[in-house]
């Protein structure tokens, strides 16, 4: 369905700055380059270990305008509410939405809220919509060259499997908690430290998996990964196992992966090293002449597959 | 709930942007001045005479900035969608989208979908948020003085009365068709034809009545309104009696009140009715001296009585 949908409004609301297909849309006020993005939100539970929907709301957008190279500043929310939610609960989520918009240096500055009867919507959804301005421009798909390496700013995983342990009531022994995180103070840093970024993307929806497929889809190079070296913590393993799932395929609400040069590897891979957020930093892999337009990876075993898109459906209410 | 909500978000997030609770946030960008807003849209049924929830939520958000100075110029669009809704419905809503955008002269730049389970959202819900840039600043209540005329673009309540009419299943001798429309032409024409425009908004949520009240509330200033001249279709009335309703409370979609110096009365009437959606504009009252902070009605009796704010619920998922 969602591809359906994907298709339906690129068909009819068809225009240059959708098609680019970006996190953001990047627009020009007078003299100067914004980027405006929106995203729903409608995870179930609405609490889970190491978030909520309220903080969710705003870091994934603030990450949103953070990969397009933007200084994230003004949030909307949107709120459209069950007839009935308790009144805690609404101050909980909200309480939430101050702090990380405080976490994320950001200002929600305009709201709206919606009340509909019981059943017509369950709990709460919020939609945040953002505007950053631009400080580093070119940041591109088109801008990847074969030799790039492929760097991963953390484990893979930890939030799809927080919400779905949380939403599926099994335990582990060891309680994964959400990356949901705001990347706007890690991205900077990256992108002061060198002007050798090509590009960067938050592995939300579909996880490394999709996100990898979606950059190398339809381009001159492949891109090759070495599975050992893919950050996965043991009880998002052993979550992904037990489900029948792939981690790979994963949403993560607090990671980027950064394409950039091959001599920036290092560098790149310090910086983000000194960040709370970055701390777990690996390169996975790089850009190769080899298979163009698609993704491959090196197993454990020493072998070689493809990782494909996504077949079937994405896990429902993630996000 | 609308009313603790709203005390509880200014609460919470307590900003100067947000306290000025004006329709869009007021924000620089470099040396440029845009408006940004937020919408959600719950409207059932989907499908009303006169519009559907596609083009209500591109023009409400595109009146929202217009009613700012603004020339609205990018909307985003967030989809929550109930698993299983026909695609023809999808098909339908999106061709509204496209519509609505070009007729309002605005692009569609960012977007996102989610579906959720059958059962867990009615059918679908629209978030539109907008960026304008500003043209014509400094419209604000605070600068409204006594003697100043009160001007409407048009009749009040089609919209809600349409929509309560499909909802309900009522049939009237002739059908009201919303009057959901985009009103960036039209201010643009009233604010290019003079400075002396001091404020200007739309009366959508609790209608006239709440949208006066809003403005005079605190301030040292009333309104009268003469209840004579205030344009409501035979239509509409029959229906609110019908539904035990009050016209002046309901919510339009292609309205915008306007209040301009007196001098300026004759030459913003005679704009406005040359558009097409200013034709039946109306003085209907002015700044006064007396009853500061509330809004007094001069009735078609003789009479006169106080327009309060509208007590209880207002009516739900009119927009």
């Amino acid at each position: 369905m969602h591809r359906l949908l994907d298709d339906l409004m690129l068909k009819e609301l068809d225009n240059n700055i959708l098609r680019e297909k970006k996190d953001s849309a990047i627009l020009k006020i007078g003299n100067r380059k914004i980027a405006f993005t929106t995203d729903s939100y409608v995870v179930s539970p609405i609490f889970f270990p190491g978030g909520d929907i309220g903080s969710l709301a705003v870091y994934g957008t603030v990450n949103d305008l953070a990969v397009c190279g933007a200084k994230p500043l003004f949030i909307s929310l949107g709120l459209i509410i069950e007839e009935g939610l308790d009144k805690f609960i609404l101050e909980k989520i909200i309480k939430s939405v101050k702090g990380a918009a405080i976490n994320a240096d950001v200002e929600v500055v305009t709201g709206d809220t919606k009340v509909v009867e019981k059943g017509s919507c369950d709990k709460i959804f919020i939609n945040t919509s953002g505007i950053g301005e631009i400080y580093y421009d070119g940041l591109s798909a088109e801008c990847i060259k074969i030799g790039d390496k492929v760097i991963a700013s953390g484990p893979l995983g930890d939030h799809a499997i927080s919400v779905l342990s949380k939403r599926e009531g099994i335990q582990f022994g060891t309680t994964v908690r959400s990356d949901s995180a705001p990347l706007n103070g890690l991205i900077r840093k990256i992108l002061k430290a060198s002007r050798k970024v090509r590009f960067m993307r938050d592995p939300t929806r579909g996880g490394l998996g999709t996100t990898l497929n979606e950059i190398a889809g339809g381009r001159n190079f492949g891109i090759s990964l070495d599975e050992r070296a893919i950050p996965v913590r043991e009880g998002v393993r052993q979550a992904s196992e037990l489900l029948g799932i792939d981690p790979l395929y994963l949403a993560c609400e607090g990671r980027v992966i950064v394409i950039a040069a091959r001599e920036y590897e290092g560098r790149a891979l310090s910086v983000m090293r000194r960040d709370k957020y970055g701390k777990m930093a690996k390169c996975i892999g790089e850009v190769s002449a080899d298979h163009k337009g698609r993704v491959y990876m090196k197993t454990s075993g020493g072998g070689k597959r493809p990782l494909e898109m996504l077949s079937g459906e994405q896990l429902p209410r993630i996000c």
